[in-house]
């Protein structure tokens, strides 16, 4: 005999969640919505395996016991290191080392599917969700960066996003990688102090220009008096960053001059009103709503600032070109600043990229949790990483592409009321008489035959009570009732539950005396008066 | 500096595979086919984490090592096991009881996605591959059965099996207990015997009756001399699970029977005919198609017939009932035997199953990986069992739920060829001229606008050739084409790229005469013509 243990815990593991009803149905709606875009673009569906071999995945190094490090690992008995996938990317790089004879090259792909991060959980933050990638792998040439762009801006209006609520921002690695070389912070001996810079520019938007200047140079001792140890550039070499830090103020400025110059807009909406209407809303300054002359300007002013401070960078003044070539392309397909813009603000986080990197950031303002206004900020992000295929063919194969965040889009919509998260219930065919089971199966039966959602109770049916609390529970907007004089009568009552909630909230019942909550209509014709009161 | 290291390996781990193109957008056609009909049947999706706790699964317990029976399992740091989901019941019942609070009762749900075993793999058996389950939890009625049995039949028509092609066979384990009581091999000292007997009926279909009898009692050499110890059973013990082995047969025999009764038969189609015209397909035998009256006895035959041998067991009586049930509900709602019939041959595997269970089964033959027809044979199944949520709770929760295997079913239709496979290609826009890549990007940008489906060239343009081999790559329908002259003049050649191969396949030309496979249109005019050369 089996011997007697505790009950197990039915528990969600730690950092993991379940969805229910409306939510797997609304993050459904958008996968569906971006997959249409993606598809239009020419690119390809492709769904790998959720385990990767360790080896192959890559970014972890195996540890003495176990390399999992950021991700779920196992060892297999044949002693090989499994682990969940943690990004799209990695697998994707796989696969065009794997099949780099068969696909089409370029090789435009998209996939959508759970990742998994082996990280501490915190409040939204999971360790299992959804990414929805699309990239492009063979094609080193600009245009697949431009593309990818506009074909973002396309994902986020196609999800309801519209424009001049999102911009996608677009910068290059090379015009940071110029600046640094200005600074004279080339070469492998400089990691070190690099890492510093990065970090620094990093927290602009935290510490404002003081802070980053004071990291540049000796260091800085916050409120708390803790003190941060600097880069310790020598003050020319400061300068050379801090351009390249103040680089969005320094643009805006030369707009201004730009737009005060006699005959140089011909229009009455100028930049002054544009800069003041974006007030308070720092990601919103770069929303440039419309047409307005000031789209003609923006992006030249932006890469001739770049060209600058990138001086005699060779690196550097490749990255502004590719820059410039972005925006021709895009312009080209009607994209101008309005929805895409030449940021130098936006550096993204993973060292793998090597060209230009984008962000999508959600312009509009929601309310946190403690109710105070804030920027939505960054839903997508991507960029170029032209080694990652490399380190299994050893041969250089450019890629370029993006991921968008769909948990935090959803939410981006749920906090605009674009999504009710609500689902409708179905129609409700209640139990009156158990024994008469089989009419009220025909009944569910026709409805559903009829397209229309329906259930019949299949709970306990001795309190009817209990029958209209569940269709209550399921938002079902028609309870459908037959009793024993109503079959013998041939009739059948529905009753509308909407209609009956509206009647329970409203002090008055005055406003819906013409409707009548509950009808009786004839068998033979209760699908077409369910069909009539649902409205279709 | 870093270790110079070998280059990982490019590949998919042993036992999983990647899905491209085509191969992904047929499975989530059918499973959004799926999704509609249980949707319309008011089931709600529920989306659980992949991994869950071992001691949740609970299937498996955990040994002194790791508990990776059968699942991919790994220990976490704080010593908590956790698992890739086997199946989606499991975590089913997890959430049963984790929200038994808030769900209504009774939860009818669905949830589609991947599952994982820790097995080796086989050809076409993956270590990753899709479930897609419908589950009733917390009614006990049959009418829950009965509803998932006429929710498979729709499900498989849905997705483009015909009626006729399929079969939905219903059994109920509570008549085979009965058996096993009328032959005195209840109790728990009988265990051992009674797991032989089921062995012994599962094999059937390869050692015909007279194997099977053997093995009930003394046991039985096969072909190579190897002796099976058999369950040691008397010639009448041996001969009551004759009775219920041999169902199938005896059932048919009646059938004949009555049908020859003068005025039995109000049809030209008698049972003979039924019968002979399902020789050699011994699941087609369950075939009826349409509605003569044999319909209308089979199921009271066949239950009579289990009536008879399950005796004076109050369990197989109870099962016989059910049904009984079963079919009345589902004729009730117009679900005869030509969809779904009660068979006794039908014995799940899964030990938790505790009442009725079903199975579907296409009925055509397809021709193996040798060139032999076979039967297609089970592509779902399912069952009631009312003991996974009381593993948590304590309490009983009765549910019963269908699985159908997607992959399986997506195979049939290739089989049939009602599934081609193909994807639609893009319009691929070629690049003549690479400094002119802004205006190919805004002749892609414009057939995009418009809804169609396309692409501009990625790769280097080097070689026009390419470029076209590329376009053919792709499935393109049309390639269209730039040059400077072209440019000059206003215009865009238009190249058919599938009448262009069926006139490189064609012997003549002659029957293409009329239909240029190339054309010249003007640069304003030409989505309009691509959309016209799609027969848009």
């Amino acid at each position: 005999m089996a011997e007697k243990t505790r009950r197990p815990r039915a528990e969600t593991p730690k950092g993991f969640r379940d969805y229910f009803g409306a939510e797997v149905t609304e993050r459904k709606a958008m996968l569906d919505a971006i997959a249409g875009v993606y598809h239009r673009y020419g690119f390809d569906p492709l769904e790998t395996s959720a385990v990767e071999t360790v080896e192959a995945l890559g970014k972890f190094l195996p540890d003495v016991d176990r390399p999992n490090e950021g991700v779920f690992a196992w060892q297999e008995e044949d002693q090989d290191w499994l682990a969940l996938r943690y990004d799209l990317t990695a697998p994707l790089a796989r696969v065009a080392a794997q099949y780099r004879n068969d696909l089409p090259s370029p090789y435009r792909r998209y996939a959508m599917g759970p990742v998994w991060r082996n990280e501490k959980p915190g409040p939204g933050r999971f360790r299992q969700f959804y990414q929805c990638d699309a990239d492009t792998v063979g094609s080193g040439s600009v245009a697949a960066d431009a593309e990818i762009c506009a074909m973002l801006a396309d994902c986020l209006e196609e999800v309801g996003i519209p424009r001049g609520d999102y911009v996608v921002k677009v910068n290059n690695r090379k015009v940071l990688n110029g600046v640094m070389e200005v600074a004279g912070l080339a070469g492998d001996d400089k990691e070190a102090e690099r890492g510093i810079v990065l970090r620094a520019i990093d927290k602009i938007d935290r510490l404002g220009e003081e802070g980053v200047r004071a990291l540049l140079g000796e260091g800085r001792k916050d409120e708390s008096g803790d003190f941060t140890k600097g880069a310790g550039l020598s003050d020319a070499q400061a300068e050379v960053v801090m351009r390249f830090v103040s680089a969005s103020n320094q643009i805006e400025k030369r707009l201004v001059e730009i737009s005060e110059l006699p005959g140089a807009m011909d229009t009455k909406i100028g930049v002054h009103a544009y800069l003041a209407s974006f007030q308070g809303s720092p990601s919103g300054r770069r929303v440039l709503g419309g047409d307005g002359p000031i789209t003609r300007y923006w992006n030249r002013v932006t890469t001739q600032y770049l060209r600058e401070i990138v001086g005699t960078s060779m690196t550097g003044l490749e990255g502004v070109d590719e820059l410039e070539s972005i925006a021709d392309l895009l312009e080209a397909q009607g994209y101008g600043p309005d929805r895409i813009v030449i940021d130098p603000g936006v550096v993204r986080g993973l060292g793998y990229y090597t060209g230009p990197v984008y962000e999508a950031e959600l312009t509009f303002q929601i309310t946190d949790e403690k109710g105070r206004p804030r920027n939505f900020g960054s839903v997508a992000g991507g960029g170029r990483y032209d080694g990652l295929v490399k380190r299994f063919t050893g041969q250089d194969v450019p890629a370029t592409g993006v991921s968008i965040g769909v948990d935090r889009l959803l939410a981006a919509l749920r906090a605009k009321g674009r999504s009710t998260g609500d689902a409708a219930g179905p129609v409700v065919v209640t139990v009156m008489d158990r024994d008469r089971m089989a009419d009220y199966m025909a009944m569910v039966g026709e409805l559903r035959q009829a397209g229309i959602r329906a259930e019949v109770y299949l709970g306990n049916p001795k309190n009817f009570g209990n029958q209209l609390k569940y269709a209550d529970k399921r938002q079902s907007p028609i309870a459908v009732i037959q009793g024993g004089n109503e079959a013998a009568a041939g009739k059948v009552i529905l009753k509308d539950l909407i209609l009956g909630a509206k009647i329970a909230e409203s002090a008055t019942l005055e406003e819906w005396k013409d409707r009548p909550a509950q009808v009786e209509v004839p068998r033979v014709e209760f699908v077409a008066a369910v069909r009539k009161m649902l409205g279709q």
